[in-house]
């Protein structure tokens, strides 16, 4: 972190400044020039809160030059963090499959899913319980019995659970599931993600649709700082000016997150799309670009689906999808 | 809303769609070209999932016509909702200006902020207990005792409070908080929505950083659909890529929430603007496209503020603002 | 603008960045921590390309202190700038209305709203002759029988012209327009920017629909730096999620760019909304927040204006808003 | 293209609505419900301009159905369109590298790269001779020297030229330029837009930093209005809230503007990054996601490049990137 001093500031002041950065434990380093007095900050600058320096009377600007997080950050945890799961492994260099409806709507439908899946390689379920909707008026998902039937499916396939927390009140629900879920739109709910930290539990966290890596990862960091080092990143589209497809799968996340984070990166292209069609494409984009783990919305009768049918595949061209990128995959690694 | 069926779709298919249609309380009414069949829907519409309709096989493309909330709907509530809390009144063409600092400090300051600004003509104290911040290692807040030395302001002074809840574990200690406030990050936090539906206190929803009105007003709808009327829809500032201010106010968002909506509407141009020098300006600008009232960060010592301090006002400036607005507000009572 | 430098570098490569350095006339100011070395640069920063600076080797980060922008910047020229146009003072604290017609369509018609907008106050008359339209299939303006329209209507009426310009090579038809305006999807054609700095003409450059404030100045300058000062900087609506308005003004722009700049700010209330009913309450919102006037669209008859005549206003319309914003202006005054 | 009337509309007032579209060589199809009446378009709806029916008194709302371009459309033209440019093809199935630097700088530098990127694979060599910079105090590019160099490093190696027009009073000097580039500042210069449309040269036209596919498609209508098929599209990253890479790559393009349009899709994933290191994982993204081409900046010293060096490819890194990219597109072929 870099401040840089209004002119006509006083030694006194500035040494009043170096007080209050080394109570943070962190070492001023002053550069006086003519007309501008310099003071850079070694050490760990994470826990200093930029806007309260900034707003001091000898400040004129504040440039950080360290990222404001520690536990998420690669340079302090070089190697990759990789999060087992039953039998699945995300992260390090595999290619892990989620795949499940978007809501569970009833017993039979969330077990056929789950064998569908199965069968084609996905390793983990996912189906939302409780599902944040829009409206009021809309499908708010099944709920304490959608969480039920997803450990009925578990029962049945082996296959560990992945499903949405939509507040912290639901937390005694999710003792037997296996991953908890972060929805966008809950991103920045700081009182969850603390209580996430003291979870013990594996989190998927969906980055926000407007939000940047810094804030998913400071996010991330919230999790971590209260005790949980599991956070697998999601990045499942941002919102931009195009409306064709429902959100902007931003590709750029697998390597910029991976190079700034040892946490695993999975791609939802069925949320990034909105479309069943460019589900493939985005998969196989993703894949390419270094992803750990895709989560695709897979349902026995997409023009039936309670929510999200128009972007859902069906068991079918999943089968088919995880065959092409199976082939993609060995490829890559000739590559 | 209009249905645009694809082209060799068969009457018995027509059919059963119309049959789907009036099974939710609509209406259709059939067009058939000679290329293409519309479906119009004749009725309330809220209730209709226009993307349950959308997936299915036999839709091209579906168009809504009419808003998909309806407690919130000027068209069903022609006259303006007015709000009132202790002496304060919020809506109907009064000018509320609400005030205090970022976040209650000390019982010293908070007494303080809300004396000066009393004085100054602000009907209610803000101040926050529950800090959402960014980052875990940044001040949250004094949390409960924070919630206690608002109430002593209170009782000090008379002025009603507002505060900001972050998760509906926190509901009990706001008992004898007067208006509870839904901050950005929270605005489609649907459980905690639907509590404060249940809570018979006046809301103050915040418009989440990135989003359109119609979600605005569709997070007023769960708070009214679960039985509070009392919502008061807050702009303070969205998302752009100008960088320059900390936010973007968008000013339309008065004339087009009150065109929309009966609820009161009100501005928070220090959240907006970032810095306090331009608070001035665009608190004028709020009253002058008829806002309903302004939230503006007060504090007693800017520079020395646990957040947020670049944008608060001291409480001189607070008063000189004050008095400029009620310039203001006469003249366009005039004009 | 401070550059830090990588872990290791050695003495030499700081000389040789030194070196390049005060080749352009700037100041190296280094100051050698333990770890990291820092050289701020003391002096005119604008011509040093931050870009090249970052691609060195040795550079870990670049931060600009300064603006890039010098021409154009208020801190090397604290006086507001007046331009005059015909009997229209732009700037230092006046408030110019500029009111006429999206396009010209016919001699009746742009004489007609001519004559009605000097009558309600309108000091300058707009009007469009080239029209840059999205379709190659919408109407394309008169051009130059348009330009010839508004000679007509400015010897009938002694109103001055602003009017579009969209190419360079159409310059030649602009000698007797008094004010060259560049539209928002021109405002980085960086030719036109140069050719219009030998032009001698004032300029209204609209910001582009997703441009911040530092590009709007750039632009400026480039005008600026190639000989002409008389620039008038026009906030039109910015593109964000909203689209219940055409675009969203952003009100901040007036006190952030006053205070950037000495140019002039203007307000174009009629593309900023695109709804006629919402350009009276952003007119006032504008005046409110201190522009130096408002470019507003008024046509005979919008219903079959041949474009944008959902966002203009009747003559009538526009009589009216100009009566309530003198009562605002003086208002203002007293304020 | 759907109309919705307002209630209260007279039989007479809809039939002079009907004769108005039938004018446009559409037939109307009238649909009276018992509220509301609604006249579906049924023809070539391309040339209607949906702005002047919705601003008629008559109409509450009117909704597309149709896309608004013709000649770009996939509806109309189902096949790929394949541009041949020397030896390179572009488009239907094959996968055309373009590869150069950012600026042209010297005779040696510009043959040095195209030999290079020659060996490595690359059909096409790119290279700006004019370039469009924030600043008017960067480097503005060789200009009419620069399209000298181009053209001698097209003699030496065979290798067909892309470069990009600013101004289309420069279009004289591009004559023996096999394609030329518009930029994404440029992409809604209608005018320079009508010139190209004349030109027969094939035009690779960039996307908007912030414009929608649409608006892409109808540029690209523009030039193919006017008369000239051969336009290549390019996503080369938009504008998010994202700062960390330059711009967003927006990867749905490519399935999105292939399903829309017939023409090619190419990608520029150097600008899209900004980051050297990122071009990589975006290229394999790119071309596993369907993509026609690449546009990659390729530069012998990119420490000292004049511009873009942060994120040029040396020789060494693109040889390698073709050779992965080679064995991906071998295996999509299987998959």
């Amino acid at each position: 972190m870099i401040i840089i001093l209004k002119e006509n500031t006083t030694a006194q002041e500035i040494e009043n400044l170096a007080g209050i950065v080394k109570s943070h434990g962190v070492v001023p380093h002053i550069s006086q020039g003519m007309h501008q007095t310099i003071m850079g900050l070694v050490g760990d600058t994470t826990r200093i809160d930029i806007e309260s320096i900034s707003q001091l009377k000898i400040v004129e600007a504040v440039r950080r030059i360290q990222e404001p997080f520690k536990n998420a950050n690669r340079k302090f945890h070089p190697l990759d963090t990789v999060i087992k799961v039953g039998d699945a492994v995300i992260g390090g260099g595999s290619l892990t499959l989620i795949a499940g409806p978007c809501s569970v709507e009833s017993e039979e439908q969330i077990i056929s899913v789950a064998r569908n899946v199965k069968s084609s390689g996905a390793k983990i379920l996912r189906g939302g319980a409780f599902k944040p909707r829009t409206s009021p008026y809309a499908f708010q998902g099944l709920r304490e019995e959608g969480i039920k039937l997803l450990l009925e499916a578990k029962k049945d396939t082996g296959l560990p659970i992945v499903t949405e927390i939509m507040d912290l009140s639901q937390l005694d629900l999710f003792d037997e599931i296996d991953v908890i879920q972060v929805g966008a739109r809950n991103m920045q709910n700081f009182e969850l993600l603390k209580q996430l930290g003291h979870s013990g539990k594996p989190v998927l966290l969906k980055r926000g649709l407007s939000n940047t890596y810094q804030e998913l990862l400071m996010s991330a960091e919230y999790i971590m700082a209260f005790g949980n080092e599991q956070v697998i990143l999601c990045e499942r589209g941002i919102r931009t000016f195009e409306t064709y497809t429902r959100n902007t799968l931003d590709i750029s996340a697998v390597p910029a997150l991976k190079k700034l984070s040892h946490l695993p990166v999975v791609i939802d292209p069925s949320h990034a799309a909105g479309i069943a069609e460019f589900v493939s494409p985005l998969s196989m984009a993703a894949v390419a670009s270094g992803a750990d783990g895709l989560i695709i919305e897979v349902h026995n009768d997409p023009s039936k689906a309670k929510c999200d049918g128009a972007q859902s595949l069906t068991p079918e061209n999943f089968d088919t999808l995880a065959k092409k990128l199976h082939i993609l995959k060995n490829a890559m690694a000739e590559a």
